[in-house]
């Protein structure tokens, strides 16, 4: 079954930021996602910096929730291990990524997550005040989550909902390794 | 397309624990169990607080994720606006949502997440000592995952992965209600 129809000028588009040093912030967005798909919503989720998402992740949340779109536009985790990519190959993804989000601004999409936005404006890739215009120039009735560390500070002043992941104890530091099912 | 199979014993079973006062913590569970489905996992998610989900969100999710069950056993809110229902009955519904738990330990399922079983705790319907028992005698394959504000100090102690979310900002400062599609 599906929830009843929410008209979209019945909606008040929020900005959400999930920020924070903590394990949560990609995967509350999923589970937003996840809720908003049982309004038949439409979702899209571009991800700006992690590039290689394990397995078939992606193939099996399509197959979950077909209205849930992912595009992944980032190439990899900038200057950390094995990132041998040019810099400017990493200012170029996450442009084209932020151009995607202007181009669907207006379209079937009831939900945009900018996924790892703020690692993205941290690196240098974009700039908040471009980011922030994207932000500024959605309709009204969409929704939009901002997600990853460092978000700055302008972007918590525009926001709706800011939530810090805090990290008070990860499974690293007890050297337990990163678990198919859980961590990807 | 599914996942690669990964055998129970080759994984390790975390306890994770969300926890703090602000937004995303049931929403992680749910984006943490939408990833697992993908592996073909069963879920479990028991709720130990909130017994009113609003509209069909519960059919809405299985139908999304079948592998994902949803179970409301807790009685409401407790001691907040209006709760009518008699102490006795939140400590009842509280047990027998543990017992459930305890008695699908060993079971088809490969994630039993607690949700609001924190507050369940909090508010003295069960003990932290009788959910830290259960939490001991799980399989050693099975990931839990516990969420809800005030996690107590023992359950942080006993856990692989602990996430405060705090609270930043929140709509409702803005005098901005709950919206469908994001809050419910």
């Amino acid at each position: 079954m599906s929830l009843p129809h929410i008209p979209r000028e019945k909606r008040q588009g929020l900005v959400m930021v999930y920020t924070g040093n903590g394990k949560g912030k990609t995967t509350a967005a999923l589970g937003l996602a996840l809720r908003a798909v049982g309004y038949d919503w439409h979702i899209l989720m571009v991800q700006f910096i992690k590039g290689d998402w394990k397995y078939g992740e992606l193939e099996s949340y399509q197959r979950l929730a077909p209205n849930l779109e992912l595009k992944r536009m980032g190439k990899g985790f900038v200057r950390i291990l094995n990132d041998d990519k040019p810099f400017e190959d990493h200012v170029a993804a996450a442009k084209a990524a932020l151009q995607y989000v202007k181009d669907h601004l207006n379209s079937d999409y009831d939900i945009i997550i900018l996924d790892e936005i703020n690692v993205a404006i941290h690196e240098g890739l974009v700039s908040s005040e471009e980011v922030l215009e994207v932000v500024r120039n959605r309709p009204k009735y969409l929704h939009m989550v901002l997600t990853g560390r460092y978000a700055p500070q302008e972007l918590i002043d525009a926001a709706d909902l800011v939530t810090e992941m805090r990290e008070v104890k990860h499974p690293f530091q007890q050297g337990i390794l990163a678990q198919p099912g859980v961590d990807y």
